[in-house]
């Protein structure tokens, strides 16, 4: 459905469209010219994306590093131009990693390349040595029942796609424990591999044994599988320190350009700023906040104030718990209903596709207002609107109602580098992440600054 | 120029031939069906490279691996039906790593990735603490002059194809020192990088101090560079232990199936047995010593003999100092005249193309008569012979006339695991090593069989 077919369906007060009958591809396509050409020549989000890369470095909750993160992100958002910038107070799980290592011992002694899944315990202080039993489905798992009791089981599943295989890592350790398995390792959840351990989080099922749980290279899982397929005994030693501290103290950072007309009215725009504690947080979601923020920062520069208030927001903890996400939903309290809308970057910032979009009603005409705004993003081939948007950080917002969006790429190497030592800043590359906040701050523009917010088309259609 | 047309313009036996007037194409389209079917339903090549790869490990020379390797692989041989297996010694270089470890200490405190280059010589025991100067070409560096005394110099050069850019890895490291430098560091000579330090040989010149030289990976190198453009003093601390032993006891592994005509011409197809110390030298040569072997032992199995002696050559330490190929050249002595023609697979087990070749005359005629023999390998698709073969185990073979091939493949991923941690046994994908061994299998049947030799033909047209 278009705007111009919405206004005949209904009654709207002309006044609120500057040019009644426009599209909002019209009514927005000088402006969104003026913001595209400014991203595409844009330097600072780069030197931002570096700095907090290179410099400050990795950050995950609990640590110094996404203290300091916490702190330049809210000096740089008002040094942006952004005001009332705060750093609600949230309260984070506190996961260190220690040192880890394991081993082949039998039939061959050789080292292994693993990374301990974030939230694992830790293996008793002289290690655990075991046999290791790879499989390949929670099937098969199962089938081996008692098979598996003192055992390490190894989840050695080829992957297909992240969504697919990601449940091996969440739950594996406790689908093994449940059968009496001391330890679980799972193949790095990614379509490559050089010698690259990839981490992530970990979900241990209430009542079951926390049994220490690690990523290993699909390398090592490969070399698994061949010796145990020639029949040999293979045998494991692995020792790791990760331990679950008392929570710690972390922030949300928030900033905003005001709404000249509505400026209760808000558009959320944002990603995570901690990340795993390997590599840099590039990609995963360093490039995501810094699209947001680099966004504003145009729309600020080129002297444009929407209709509502455009709000930036990093959240904190997106990577072992959530709760930057949760404790924003509970910051904003009543004014939830006020979120017009909310987009989260948290896919990396290779060459953008479009934006996925989703919401509880009024999906098409969602969709089809979203699709002209789309439609300004053509000239970067960015312009694909398709259902299906959110993210972990807004899926709180979209509890109640939020229409949530989420900037799609090409995602052609993501999750090569995904909570990994090579989610550096090299990955992002400057055209790249130029578009992406070209998409972004034409997005976020016309969302807040429409005539009829997105919402209220939504609402008003039900 | 075909066979037909040569047998017009030279005066040769008609015994010689078969069937007069046939084409190598046509001559050996039958034998050539039959290996290729053996060689796409072998598992026997996959499982020797498994026990060699998974079980051996990697083999640098010197070390005890590469004792274990090549006493397996007479044993292997011999098990494969080949005879006068020999093991013929060859004194190697031996160098060994140690510990190496290196970090940025300014801007910021971080490790770095590195891999020494093979024979570097060690840090001081407190390793080395100094600024860090990036250039991207020797241009650069000279012109930087004596501003690098003192100072690490870094290789940030982009990768154009590993022969235009390697000579930063083997020469950097004097060219840095004659300028006053105390260490050197190179981006590793790779097009795409999971933080993989690629190693490989640096090679001194004689009369300039020897500085400690180690690849860092192209995250790093650009983090580097990223930092110094910024304007930053970049300082790294080097701690590398890298010494050179005497020389060690090593061998060549050679086997043969005899020829059943002219046993004292020889065809030799083979790779190299060495490997560097990281990974399991998979790809890098593990793929090209096993391709040879499968060839040679199904050519047995199907109860061919060629007219001429097949030899198989493991070479020893190709990688860091050639020393198999030339003390194989020494063993030979006078018999290099009776060497028909040489095949070296150093390029890795990807998906075959078809050989390069080269000789020092009449290549229009081996090149005519090398492409009747690829005809035969259309169906895999293996069939393009191209200008330009060799390789380094067999260039003192060609030096003195052998016309030397070697297997050339897609080449798409070879460099991306070439001499790193990830040169690991699922980088060869059964169906291309199947492939390459069909491919080694018809060349060099062919070769040792064809009526008129190779050599004899390039002679005859001279």
């Amino acid at each position: 459905m278009t705007l111009r077919a919405l206004l005949c369906t209904v009654a709207l007060a002309p006044a609120l469209l500057a040019q009644e009958g426009q599209s909002l591809t019209e009514h927005y396509r000088e402006t969104a010219t003026k913001l595209i050409d400014a991203a595409l020549a844009d330097n600072g989000g780069m030197d931002k994306l570096s700095y907090l890369c290179d410099r400050i470095g990795n950050r995950l909750s609990g640590s110094p590093a996404l203290e300091k993160a916490i702190a330049w992100a809210a000096s740089q958002m008002k040094q942006d131009g952004l005001v009332n910038v705060v750093t609600p107070a949230v309260r984070v799980p506190h996961w260190v990693r220690g040192n880890e290592s394991a081993s082949l011992i039998e039939p061959v002694n050789k080292p292994l390349t693993i990374l301990g899944l974030g939230g694992s315990v830790a293996t008793p202080k002289k290690g655990i040595t075991a046999e290791v039993i790879p499989v390949s489905t929670f099937e098969e798992l199962d089938k081996k029942g008692k098979a598996v009791e003192g055992k390490v089981v190894l989840f050695n599943v080829p992957y297909e796609g992240y969504g697919r295989t990601v449940t091996y890592r969440t739950t594996g350790a406790s689908r093994a424990a449940r059968l009496g398995a001391v330890a679980m390792l799972v193949r790095s959840i990614t379509p490559v591999s050089l010698q690259s351990p990839h981490t992530g989080a970990l979900e241990y099922a209430p009542g079951i044994t926390k049994i220490p749980a690690a990523a290993v290279t699909i390398e090592d899982a490969m070399l698994i599988q061949r010796l145990a397929d020639a029949g040999n005994n293979v045998t494991v030693h692995l020792e790791m320190e990760g331990r679950t501290l008392p929570d710690a103290d972390s922030a949300n950072v928030i900033g905003e350009i005001p709404g000249r007309e509505k400026p209760e009215e808000i558009v959320v725009i944002g990603g995570h700023i901690d990340s795993w504690d390997v590599g840099a947080g590039a990609q995963d979601d360093g490039s995501g906040i810094i699209t947001a923020l680099e966004a504003a920062y145009l729309i600020k520069k080129l002297g444009l104030q929407p209709r509502r208030t455009l709000r930036v927001v990093f959240w904190t903890n997106e990577e072992n718990g959530g709760m930057g996400g949760e404790a924003y939903r509970d910051w904003v309290g009543d004014q939830v209903k006020n979120h017009v809308a909310a987009i989260e970057m948290d896919g990396g910032a290779e060459k953008p596709a479009g934006f996925g979009i989703s919401g509880r009603s009024d999906m098409q005409g969602m969709l089809s207002r979203v699709r002209e705004i789309g439609r300004l993003l053509e000239r970067i081939d960015a312009g694909s609107i398709q259902p299906g948007g959110g993210g972990a950080d807004i899926s709180p917002l979209m509890r109640d109602g939020v229409p949530g969006l989420a900037v799609r790429t090409v995602g052609t190497h993501y999750f090569d580098w995904h909570h990994t030592r090579s989610d550096t800043t090299d990955k992002v590359k400057l055209e790249d992440l130029r578009a992406n906040i070209a998409a972004m701050a034409v997005m976020a523009y016309v969302l807040a600054d429409m005539p009829e917010g997105l919402r209220q088309s939504a609402t008003s259609t039900r």
